[in-house]
């Protein structure tokens, strides 16, 4: 169907991956290829217009790594969190960045004279692991990426399905367990209450509370609830019963999701991402993949494949290097 | 977007709606009308065979009502319960009916030596909704019918989206509440386990079992289990708390299910049929919608509608028609 790269094409290109712990800039050479990178922390703390500065400083310091002048960019591309006006080029709230209705598209391409094109860094992900990852030449995808939150998007027919005002893809505010732990967002038992990071280390938290020993501790530090997914994977590895337990919960919450979804769009592929899959590899992968078999799936049938995120880290930047490539349609 | 009414077309076609209980067949006119009607019982213990044969007898009598030569039917349109093989024409599994790869468009074939265009019930009822009913003019659109189970239809960028073997849809078996009520499916905490018809009346009979009292028994006797949707609106009219109780529960959990399809799949409109939607009327959809009202709406926001299918019983007709006017594409 593709020919070629869908990540080439005419001149360099920036993508930046916001988060809201770091900035992650990298330059793509017409040939599609990652040439250069550059890191910064986010500092959301210090307001909007500062991390626009320094995703603007970070894009420069990539672009003159690869001896480019920024100036020569045909564009950048940005994922960034939360619900994106992507007409408007606005985050429309982004908690993690303590974002609303920031202009994110205005702002960047006041710093950088270039043309912004800006998408939701989980639909970014998604759309990159459709075109360049494990979903290539599929035709139905559902992506579910759990990390800080859990966020999603969904392949219809080739294209990134957007829904009514480009706002699809929010399977974290599912509801899985009605009644259940509350969510970030207010509601209950939504499935990023229940297998996001978040959720995760919050279930360990409860369980150090209650006087279960744990590694975690030793690894994270007292404060179980600043533990990130590589030490979840860290205690994993050194057999913590606790942080196990916690995991396989997870598993199951998430395998409830993959079905659930399944059922619902008899998708060819579902693929796992974000920074927990990342930190927790194949065998996270495999038991859900196990549990989600276990699971009646009527509109999903055995011809349902899962598979883990090609690209990891890469899905971010190379989603966002897609929106320059193809406009954010 | 559609010059004149989609149910138009050449000739006169029939329409079947088959159900566990019942058999409706309709005769629609070159002009798109609903010419005459006919009704059978299933009796599904007889057979599958039996089962054509009253449905051929269905569409006869229905064709001769209308003064019309059944040989002079430009074809036959059927919904029909459970998954089905669209392209064979197999009924895949339907357990309404004890039917198990049953081949039902070559029988019905031969059984009148007309064209037998078969889709899913649920599917054909939401395609329906959309084309001539409450969805007319929009672009992405779901249905959710709560009657015996819980069936559902997507309409993704104004065509009803299939999935990757045809089977989409199935948002009865979408875990709502983990570890939840048993489903027939195997399932625990599906939408069906928690709001189709089966499960409020096996909810009441739990009730009845520890002593309550209940109305319903007066009006169903004492096996509430073979209540019908229309004896739970007879029940709710006459103020009966037991029943009411189990209405809201059920209206509960399936407000949840339509935030969690809506935050998944940020769609224009909600439709809501099926037997439970069409015995307890808009009272029911307006409590439903004031519960999703509530819930956190990420992808869904305000602009989200909800409506009680327009087409009610004729759902299932008129999409099964549909199917003979356009294809089963």
């Amino acid at each position: 169907m593709m020919a070629g790269n869908p990540l080439a094409g005419s001149g360099h290109i920036a993508a930046i991956d916001l988060g809201g712990t770091k900035i992650l800039a990298a330059i793509f050479s017409p040939d599609g290829v990652v040439v250069s990178r550059a890191k910064k922390m986010t500092r959301a703390e210090r307001g909007p217009e500062a991390v626009v500065n320094r995703m603007a400083a970070t894009v420069r310091e990539a672009a003159l790594d690869a001896g480019i002048d920024p100036a020569e960019l045909k564009g950048i591309g940005v994922g960034a969190p939360g619900p994106i006006d992507v007409q408007a080029g606005v985050v429309r709230v982004a908690p993690n960045l303590g974002w609303e209705q920031f202009p994110l598209t205005e702002q960047l391409r006041e710093r950088l004279g270039l043309p912004v094109f800006l998408g939701n860094d989980v639909s970014v992900a998604v759309r990159a692991e459709h075109q360049v990852g494990a979903g290539r030449g599929t035709r139905t995808m559902v992506g579910i990426w759990p990390g800080t939150g859990v966020g999603g998007g969904i392949v219809v027919d080739g294209v990134l399905y957007s829904g009514m005002a480009g706002l699809a893809g929010e399977i974290g505010h599912m509801t899985i367990k009605a009644g259940g732990r509350k969510c970030g967002c207010g509601g209950r038992g939504h499935l990023e209450a229940l297998c996001s990071r978040t959720a995760i280390v919050k279930d360990i938290a409860r369980q150090v509370k209650r006087g279960a020993k744990t590694e975690l501790t030793k690894i994270a530090g007292d404060d179980v609830g600043a533990a990130t997914s590589g030490d979840l994977a860290k205690a994993r590895e050194r057999g913590d019963k606790v942080v196990i337990k916690a995991l396989d919960r997870a598993a199951a919450y998430l395998a409830l999701g993959v079905a659930g979804v399944a059922n619902l769009l008899n998708p060819e592929l579902v693929v796992l991402g974000g920074g927990v899959v990342e930190a927790l590899g194949d065998p996270f992968v495999d038991y859900v993949t196990e549990l989600v078999r276990k699971q009646p799936l009527h509109a999903a049938t055995g011809d349902l494949r899962i598979a883990k995120s090609e690209l990891g880290d890469d899905a971010g930047i190379s989603g966002a290097a897609l929106l320059v490539r193809q406009g954010t349609d």
